[in-house]
């Protein structure tokens, strides 16, 4: 059997094989928050022809039905099938890197005096050739030649497989390169200057980002992104843990985030023309699970209490372990963790905005999927994860979408007609709305009366917006042709649970160090998403503390920032180990008073004004309007 | 099609094989000097049943072929065959040990006051459980734990792989087992007093002797031998480096021994009801040759001037790197070699016989293959490879066999009518000859004057055994029912140069030194061959230095034994290091004066009578009776 999708493309299906898993087989990956069990209804296609069994239609309504429509993910064809699929439900890298951007990186490094100094060391011998008098073995000559030199290294087997015949063929005269950290003589190759590259990797739950890097000049020569196909095992770490132990997937969940890797280099190497075997070392920085999928270690007692990780200082490993298709003997570095929920991903971002070395008080902020906070400066930091969830990124949010093409990322609602202005990605037909579309439209909906204080819809007659909706009351943004995007009670619930928990975090750090809001004198944005929001709405909706907006700064993606240093750098690698072991993780959850500052934060902006005197202002100046 | 045998087996057969192919497939190993080129004529097989081609018949007689006599390794199937192996063809392994004298290693160990301290230590780890508030990783907090005793460990990926259950499952109380060479963490274990057990194995180019020890102990509770597999690559080490390298069989002939330690280390852990696991190190003999083929190194360069191994002193490895099924982490230790052709077997026999440690003068002598040959004391030790042959293994002579079933393995000729009195192992009927009767027999037919000074037949009339056969003159030692067996002048001439090569470089070396042969005050005999041969009658042929009968020593396997004592102690391991540093590697053949002690060395007992007083004595006496 098989599919024939809309472009002409066609995919063979096996014997009850779902939709869904024809196409993430086929590398379409489709929107699912659920990770394909018919929960989420986001994995929508249209069925043009054929027959199918369909197992469950949730959050379809009636008309979808009719039109066609289906879960991919509870659909399993019984004939060959033509299909369409809409763009809203499928996934699409948005951001693509722009390598302008990259510039700055050897900047950061030049600018901490780090040396350049990558995972390799190359030592150049010329050795005398053997003769009867002087009959020592390969191995003992190179050690002699070293010895001089005061080098003592390691020789694991594989060292040995091309040596006789390498050093012959050179006449003795070659560079022996070696692992600085475990002291591993790695192989041999002729007195050549030719280029070599690294890659600095950000294993991130939802993307994964490459970077392609010239060892010598540090510059960035290629970028890559694509989705972490680890998705098809759900969308959050909580559910691949799962997937990974009770599931037993973990070596799928490895393969699948190690393929990504290998597809996104198999496309620079053929760009630039390179031979893998000149791509010889490799830096990876990703949240605690993601490492340890990425080394496909047990994560399970990552998610039990007391949430204690295998590993959070890895060792150098190699790139034959990792399955990565460089070359085999290239090392690989992964940031270090802190713990369970702040991985090596912060770890780069603290090391990327050089917050440990400064004097001034810094909040770092990674607004993913986990929402990590770092507190801190050059004597101290503490750090957090605040179990944001994901609805930022569009998940367990009615029409939520990422930030591409048809996305609304901007909302400006008439204080007298209420009606909405929409600015769309692409400005093109509304799809969905994306994290700073709802961040803007929450604060603007409470600025304009259409939600309360508590963030609950207000059904006035004068707002033809609001209406009763098949999950109680919904703000409708758009509804023409079919298509309606809105933003439902239960989103706006879940958006505000959210900005809370990130809210009350950085104020419980805070409290545990004995400082308050108007203390931090810089905020870092990090992440994709950071790129987009508005602060200012930010801070009506109560997310970000209530400080001068040039205070902020976004930071884009620090984490593969900070692989790019530790791939460049001993310095950066030891500073990286010396930043993990300041950082004092703080389990929020545990604290007596969590509970009262996250009740606290569930208000717009917060039910103690005082902490937001500019919003307090806005208010005040509305009011009087009004 | 297929091949039945006399005894009922029956093997299949692919087109094109030759029967030597599908017997040798099949682990019917057969004599074939010249490894399966038709050349030496030794691979027979009787054919008496069904149709096939020849492509040749080398060294078969007429009465032969008519018989159906062929050669394995020159026939290939044509129908199904019915066949009989003739015992002479037939490889087994004569030489069972008897454990009974096993016990004396452990006697070794103790005479030496060496520690037993095994290639993995045990490390108790009784780790506070973790909690919120003490929220290490696994690894931190093992490290935290070793950190007091002062260990500092290397975490390999694999060291990870059940790690996280295994703690919690024996509720943080485990033993770590480390290898303190590459102070490698290699995997952890319950709390239990379980015996442990490892492998000294002898990788002899034409035997694989395996200990099973009790690593607590150090008894030896079984002991297994085989022929070396990669025999069917050629009986010596330069055929077999020929066909690792021109060849491209490095790969098959690793395998080779590999799987020959993997079928004896089997049918021990059937034997004594023992889990692989509990196999956890393994220490092994060799040439430089066979230490090489074993860990699959290019042996190229060993067999090229100037001589080249690319390792003496090997690094610690581990059984997965092998391919030996014991425990995967199990290390390996390999004893370290001197030069391309003296190596860790010859280490291991100047370790076990103690030589470095006293201060008279020993002479070291291992007379397989080779011929090696150490001098010295505790001061200084000088070494030599003899390039003896493999002749009084019975390759490259027309009746030679090795010393089982039906060997003649000692000869007396009346000196009256000239006519030989055989004594046969196993008291059956002659079908060849043995070292040791090889070394019978040309003394006592020089001693009756049926040779000369130089080694030539002396075809007299009252000596009707020697005549004129297909090679020259011959020497019969029977011939009864159609069969002969035979030392021809090619054959004679053949032991007269392996005597010679060793006396040759006994000489040698002792000139070196500025030694005579008198000042030896002990020679030890290593070697399955050496345990049979006849004292007197070695000095006769000028194979052995003329001294007194109680200063030879027979010492049998020293290559397993020495495999044995590095296995069990850390102090040993070292020894054989500082051994193997000690011995100065003399190349004879390019020694100006070699051709010379050679050329002197070719007659019986040498051109130098001076130095055979007794077999002067002995010369003196026959001419005075006749």
């Amino acid at each position: 059997m098989k599919v024939t999708l809309h472009d002409g493309t066609i995919l063979e299906v096996s014997e009850g094989e779902t939709l869904y898993e024809v196409l993430t087989r086929s590398g379409i990956y489709l929107t699912a928050s659920c990770g394909g069990k018919g929960v989420c209804g986001k994995c929508r296609v249209k069925v043009l022809d054929g027959e199918f069994d369909c197992r469950g239609y949730a959050k379809l309504t009636k008309a979808e039905i009719d039109a066609g429509i289906v879960l991919a993910c509870q659909t399993v064809p019984r004939t060959d099938l033509r299909i369409e699929i809409p763009q809203e439900s499928r996934l699409t890298v948005g951001d693509r890197i722009a390598l302008s951007r990259t510039k700055d990186l050897a900047g950061i490094l030049q600018d901490y005096g780090a040396s350049v100094s990558p995972l390799i060391r190359r030592t150049t011998l010329q050795l005398p050739p053997p003769s009867l008098d002087d009959n020592l073995s390969d191995l003992e000559r190179i050690k002699r030649s070293l010895d001089e030199e005061g080098i003592t290294l390691r020789y694991p087997r594989r060292f040995f497989e091309d040596l006789a015949q390498h050093l012959r063929r050179h006449q003795w005269g070659v560079n022996l390169c070696w692992q600085p950290d475990n002291r591993d003589a790695l192989f041999i190759e002729p007195l050549s200057s030719e280029k070599r590259y690294g890659l600095a990797v950000d294993v991130g739950t939802t993307t994964v980002v490459v970077y392609l890097v010239d060892l010598d000049t540090g510059e960035v020569i290629d970028t890559g992104s694509t989705y972490n196909s680890q998705m098809r095992y759900g969308d959050d770490v909580i559910t691949r843990i799962i997937n990974a132990t009770e599931g037993g997937l973990l070596r799928e969940l490895r393969k699948a985030v190690i393929e990504d890797v290998n597809d996104l280099l198999e496309v620079m190497l053929k760009r630039h023309g390179l031979d893998r075997r000149k791509v010889e070392s490799v830096s990876i920085a990703g949240n605690t699970t993601m490492s340890h999928l990425f080394w496909g270690l047990d994560p399970e007692f990552i998610r039990l209490d007391p949430y204690i990780p295998t590993i959070n200082l890895f060792p150098v490993w190699y790139a034959r372990e990792a399955g990565l298709r460089t070359n085999p003997d290239a090392p690989v570095f992964t940031l270090p963790c802190v713990a369970s929920y702040v991985g090596g991903d912060i770890v780069a971002g603290v090391l990327a905005t050089g917050i440990h070395r400064r004097h001034e008080l810094s909040l770092f902020m990674d607004i993913g999927t986990n929402g990590e906070i770092v507190i801190g400066n050059r004597d101290w930091l503490v750090t957090a994860a605040c179990s944001a969830g994901p609805c930022f990124e569009g998940s367990g949010i009615k029409c939520g979408m990422r930030a591409t093409e048809g996305a609304i990322e901007g909302v400006r609602i008439d204080p007298v007609t209420l009606e909405p202005e929409l600015k769309v990605i692409g400005d093109t037909r509304p799809m969905g709305i994306c994290g700073s579309g709802m961040i803007d439209a929450v604060a603007e909906m409470f600025l304009k009366g259409v939600v309360d204080q508590k963030g609950r819809l207000q059904d006035t007659p004068n707002n033809a917006r609001v209406r009763e909706g098949e999950d109680g009351l919904e703000y409708l943004f758009y509804g023409e042709d079919n298509r309606e995007v809105v933003l439902t009670q239960v989103d706006l619930d879940n958006l505000i649970r959210a900005k809370g928990a990130i809210f009350a975090g950085i104020s419980l750090l805070l409290k545990e160090v004995g400082l308050d809001l108007n203390s931090i004198e810089k905020v870092y944005i990090a992440g994709g998403f950071g790129n987009y929001i508005d602060v200012r709405k930010a801070i009506v909706l109560g997310m970000l503390p209530d400080l001068p907006e040039e205070r902020f700064q976004f930071v884009g993606n620090t984490s593969v920032a900070g692989a790019y240093l530790c791939l460049l750098s001993e310095d950066m690698r030891r500073e990286a180990e010396t930043v993990a072991s300041m950082m004092t993780y703080i389990e929020l959850s545990m604290k007596p008073n969590y509970m009262d500052e996250f009740m606290s934060a569930l208000f717009l902006p917060h039910t103690d004004l005082g902490l937001f005197p500019t919003v307090r202002g806005l208010l005040q100046e509305m009011s009087k309007n009004s």
